[in-house]
């Protein structure tokens, strides 16, 4: 795969909500592994092909920082992961050098007295990062703790009134939203990987317009929903009718003990639910649970009863088990959307990027739910973006 | 949808090869039921907007006949698949004077001392249904038992040769491969439903383009074979690499004993397993077995187990169960092949039609063997077919 | 099988609260089915040696009656049932005029303006069915709908506070207690097949022994339930630590759409749960949902995954399906505990009876919950009434 | 658990067949491992307080010894079991030393040119190390590689016939009857953990109790065959009638391997079918398989379907997964059963020994093949061994 010259000169920042959770403790060590080439490159779609000829920054060029609550040191979440069997122990001591650099740039996320002081200093900690690591660009991942759906607020819906409320003291923001905010006034395009509001409030699109940045999102599709997307269509353009699809999904983990507060898990539920009726064009009937099981850690396991119907009525069954090792799944899409935002934000796009669908549950800025139809509109936009380098 | 009136009056015939099976057994009755109105469309492809929009022939003009080697009544064929299952025995009763027609239009399998008048006679009977019926077209349709593989012979490599040796009173044709010599001779289209050689051999296909007849195969792909091409492009595109695909399926009925003869499972391991290295781009290893359980009938079991390999080699698995009616969810493809076929007949085609993918195991004339691409190619015919009418 | 006399001839009485449902249905049409010799006796206990060898009374002699709160006619629930694939349809045909005297025999569920009134009427009604039809005995057997757990009342505790509070007009008892009530009032015995609280309530207990009867319970024992009480021991006797036991259920049918109800439903987990952590003998962490899903009807689809620890601290997996029709899986043990309670009434016993574990999800007066040791102290049991007779 | 003092002190050698394989390699590390605390008894069937009435000779008295044909160190052998998840990695560094001297007490499979100075080459091995390690006793255990089913010949079936035979310079035992016949000649009991023919031979049998010693037989039963063993009953004693069970293994390894040889394959599902008809009391159909995917290496995948027939003919099934670690469940029955012979031994036991029917696949000297009366027997054996101490 030949890139231009220019692209691959380049030092992208990665700047994590989230630092020191799994996902982006697993994107850091795997970026910091395959750059040394102590790993290959499996699970990143942006190494196969019809991704790579966009152009794209080299993961060799990448450099990880970030905003985190905790301050567990990074390579001791790192063994943590391993001893689980996310990824080998051996990576945590051949980069222990590595891991310690980058955990000297993760900064503990500001509580300021207002939002208004706290996203400053978010926007400020970004710009330092980009400053001092003399990095081109940086992109904004979030990719912590899930939120509960925002509440319906005007000061939420333009930005003037967002702004008028965060000058009058008021805390109007869900904190995701907050991070996407300073994001924006850092400049720097946004990718939410959580199913939280992020950027989706309408003064917040309206920021990323104004300040003419690409954002995308949102919701990683790691696991059932990501079969979903592959299989529902066979049942549809088969004209069998999918008459019950029941969703049962486990783990443990961090976002597992987060999901299982209700109120959290009503912004996933949603999101993983949102495409099969789209999918098929009716609504289909089926329990869906995310349950907190701990002894899982991050192998999520997941069964799915689908019961249809075909020719002259008949009734038929099809059953799924999915084992998978979430952030073994989640951190390559990262490493995936970072290069790929970088690459769009060069090529001076903005807004929210539909052609980013192939990676999120809830895909923003698209309406084609089915795997294949996402790929051929990721594959093509690829291209695009290759051929007007 | 409206359909351009001359498509609308159009009587087509269906020859069926193994008219007394279970699958032509359920296409009859799902013909006539859905004819007369008492059963909805699922399972029709045919019936989708992308796919009717072709301009195909009525439901309502379909008329049955064929041939087999069994004597039994249809109406107790019926009644046979209706008490383990496959459809509602109301049906059968509700039918009993259609279901009579269209007994009274099967011929037994003739069986002469040498294969050209054995040919020959089987050519006559298609013609006389023809004309006995006052069709526009017959297309032929293979579903009789599933043969071995054909032995390499020179006689089967080019028309001349083939002739020669049946003029020399010689055998050299499979069963599947004489109904087509015969098919192609009465002038109609063919569609090989079945894995066994049929069209496939060279005089063969030589003979379809000197007679400009369209025809498709093979191997209706109905299950586990269908998810398959529905699954593998996922792992592709994310890429995830497939370490190991482990295919066990059991299923009893006609074709279940048939398959429990290892010489005729090999065609059907065969068409099943060429399509996941072609899909995925590398050879994956794996089981595959067709078992024969009596009791389990028309009803086909299905566990596939797949192990993958992510991001920094972590392995992953993901297993499904298929638990399908075999006829069920083959009668309706016959239908919608016989209707699609038809129309290219119609509109002239000839050779192998590779945009007929999509409901074949072993794709002849195509190579995509994902189900989204082959959708994608059959949607455009159909609206090419559609636009030309 | 040879059997004391007067056990054969014996005419039992079978009064099921809720004679209209799912479970009452099919046992009422399979005991009549039985007795006609137009089906095999597969899925009933009572007739394996070691269980016969009690000297039971004989299917033939069993009468059926009840009250239910609807009045739709036997025969349609019957044929509603015989759709669905519970019993085949030709049995309602061939014993319609047995279905008909059956549903002459169940009588409307009085609700009166007192308990007291209403469980005078239902003992009246009891007591009215054993002398019209000339029985030996009358066993009352719960499978109407699951109730949510009684509330602790002081009046729940004892007979005579019990009395006092219906004397005085009060309402203290849930319907199945009532039922309970007027039940060992008209000297019967009593069948639990709900998780109800039934006669679990001191005040009944306490009755049952003032009338010497026996009663047994509760929440028969069909599905994933019966699976756990046969793998559990072998998780338990082979030292493998089971880490978590995730249970999701899924049924349609009346009773699913009644545990729809969280209220209800926890009676259900808790005689669900109640076994596991007894079986092994320390705590088993776990999702456990029961999920109505309409499409499915009878047909429980049930998902197990079991992760436990063996040698060196290695983690392994097991997981089942279970596609279980409940009431098929119901109604032969519903006649199995009314013949042995026959029994057992004859003989004298009287109390709860722990024997019966075998049968309950919540085996009452037992504290074995492995199925194998169930299975030998109901063999000892019924080997003991045989030898007594 | 207290012990008799004679008990505790006992030093007693494990003679492995195969001490380079896999289950030997756990079962030394984990005996190592144990003795030294650095690991729980989790999977011990011997630590359960109903075996360990028995006074059963404690772990850390078993000196682990063997022959093998391969030289690969122990350590090396045991580090790419534990790369592979077995056991942790940790153990092997930990238990360095441990290992080496378990390595040197290994020797080389002697071949000398006839059975005769084979068998005395292995028995001399033997003697050897019982004095040169001052053991009590030793037990010989065969985990070497499956062989196929012996051929009958009349050399074989008795003790007589076959000495001449050897004296005459044939060789007439398969190489387990071999090791077997050594063991013997050496004065120690036998457990034959895999399915060869081993002391099952009428000659061998005759040596066994001509020199008073117990033995135990045959296959370890650890997966599939181990979870038959706990359902079968449930559908017995519930009076559902087993339609059909299929039986799908997969496994990598070296065992794996060797099964994927057909011949040797007979040994395995001989044994592995032999229990259900049984358990039943009539013929069960169904495919059976073992194939060899090895990717899966020791990580062993199973997955059975059971179609089952209840009340009225109603026709249900149910599925299960088992995705276990072959050597980690295999090894700790190896030590059980070592410590279980031993015991056996002191106490004068001879001729197979019935009571440790748990264990096996092909339980010999044992009837019953339901685990729950293999426990109760095993049980009560135990609590005799122990009071007669
Ligand atoms: N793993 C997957 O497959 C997957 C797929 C889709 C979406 N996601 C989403 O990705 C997110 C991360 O998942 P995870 O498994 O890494 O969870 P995690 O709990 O391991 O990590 C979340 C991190 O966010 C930090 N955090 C919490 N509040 C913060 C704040 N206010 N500011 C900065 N940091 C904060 C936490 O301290 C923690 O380190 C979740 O929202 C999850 O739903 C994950
Ligand atoms: N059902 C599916 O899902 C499916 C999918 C793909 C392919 N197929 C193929 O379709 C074919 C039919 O399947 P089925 O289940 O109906 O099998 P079946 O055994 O019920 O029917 C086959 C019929 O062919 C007849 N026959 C045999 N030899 C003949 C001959 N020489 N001339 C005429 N008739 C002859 C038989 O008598 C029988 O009636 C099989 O080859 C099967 O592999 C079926
Ligand atoms: N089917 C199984 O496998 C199974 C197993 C264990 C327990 N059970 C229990 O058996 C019971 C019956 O199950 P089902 O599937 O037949 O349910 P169902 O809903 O089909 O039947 C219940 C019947 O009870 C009647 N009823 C309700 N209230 C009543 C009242 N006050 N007096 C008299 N009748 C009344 C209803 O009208 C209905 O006809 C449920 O409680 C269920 O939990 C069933
Ligand atoms: N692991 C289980 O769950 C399980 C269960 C039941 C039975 N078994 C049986 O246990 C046996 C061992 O299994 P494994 O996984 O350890 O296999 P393995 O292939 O890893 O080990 C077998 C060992 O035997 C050695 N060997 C071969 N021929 C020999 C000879 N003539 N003399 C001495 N040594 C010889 C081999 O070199 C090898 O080291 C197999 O027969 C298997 O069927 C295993
Ligand atoms: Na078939
Ligand atoms: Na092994």
């Amino acid at each position: 795969m030949t890139q231009p010259n220019a692209v691959h000169d380049q030092r992208v920042g990665v700047w994590f909500v989230g630092a020191r959770g799994s996902v982006a403790t697993t994107a850091t060590i795997g970026a910091l592994a395959m750059a040394a080439g102590l790993a290959p490159r499996t699970g990143l779609v942006s190494e196969l092909p019809e991704v790579a000829v966009a152009g794209l920054p080299p993961l060799e060029g990448l450099i990880t920082g970030g905003h985190d609550i905790l301050e567990t040191p990074l390579a001791h979440r790192a063994q943590v992961l391993a001893d689980s069997g996310v990824f080998p122990p051996a990576l945590v001591t051949a980069l222990a050098d590595e891991l310690a650099a980058a955990d000297s740039r993760i900064r503990l996320a500001p509580r300021l007295s207002t939002q208004r002081e706290s996203a400053q200093a978010v926007e400020q900690d970004i710009r330092a990062f980009r400053e001092d690591n003399d990095l081109d660009r940086v992109i904004v991942v979030d990719v912590s703790n899930t939120e509960p759906p925002a509440t319906q607020r005007p000061e939420l819906d333009s930005l003037a009134a967002l702004e008028e409320a965060l000058d009058a003291g008021h805390a109007p923001l869900p904190t995701s939203s907050l991070y996407a905010y300073a994001a924006f006034r850092a400049e720097c395009p946004l990718v939410s990987f959580t199913p939280s509001p992020g950027a989706t409030l309408g003064a917040l699109t309206e920021l990323a317009k104004e300040q003419a940045l690409p954002w995308a999102g949102r919701d990683g599709k790691t696991g059932e929903t990501l079969v979903k997307s592959a299989l529902a269509p066979m049942f549809g353009t088969r004209a069998l009718k999918v008459r019950s699809w029941a969703s049962y999904n486990m783990l443990g983990g961090g976002d597992g003990q987060t999901l299982a507060d209700p109120r959290a898990a009503v912004s996933k539920t949603t999101t993983k639910g949102a495409g099969l009726d789209a999918m098929l064009g009716y609504h289909v009937e089926g329990p869906m649970h995310i349950d907190y099981v701990e002894d899982l850690g991050d192998w999520k396991t997941a069964w799915d009863n689908i019961s249809f119907e075909g020719f002259l009525g008949t009734r038929m069954t099809m059953q799924f088990t999915w084992q998978g090792c979430d952030s073994a799944l989640a951190a390559p899409l990262v490493l995936d959307l970072v290069r790929l935002t970088a690459r769009a934000h060069e090529r001076g796009e903005n807004g929210v990027v539909g052609a980013l669908a192939f990676f999120f549950k809830d895909p923003l800025g698209g309406i084609d739910h089915t795997l294949s139809g996402q790929w051929r509109t990721l594959a093509q936009w690829c291209e695009n973006l290759g051929a007007s380098a």
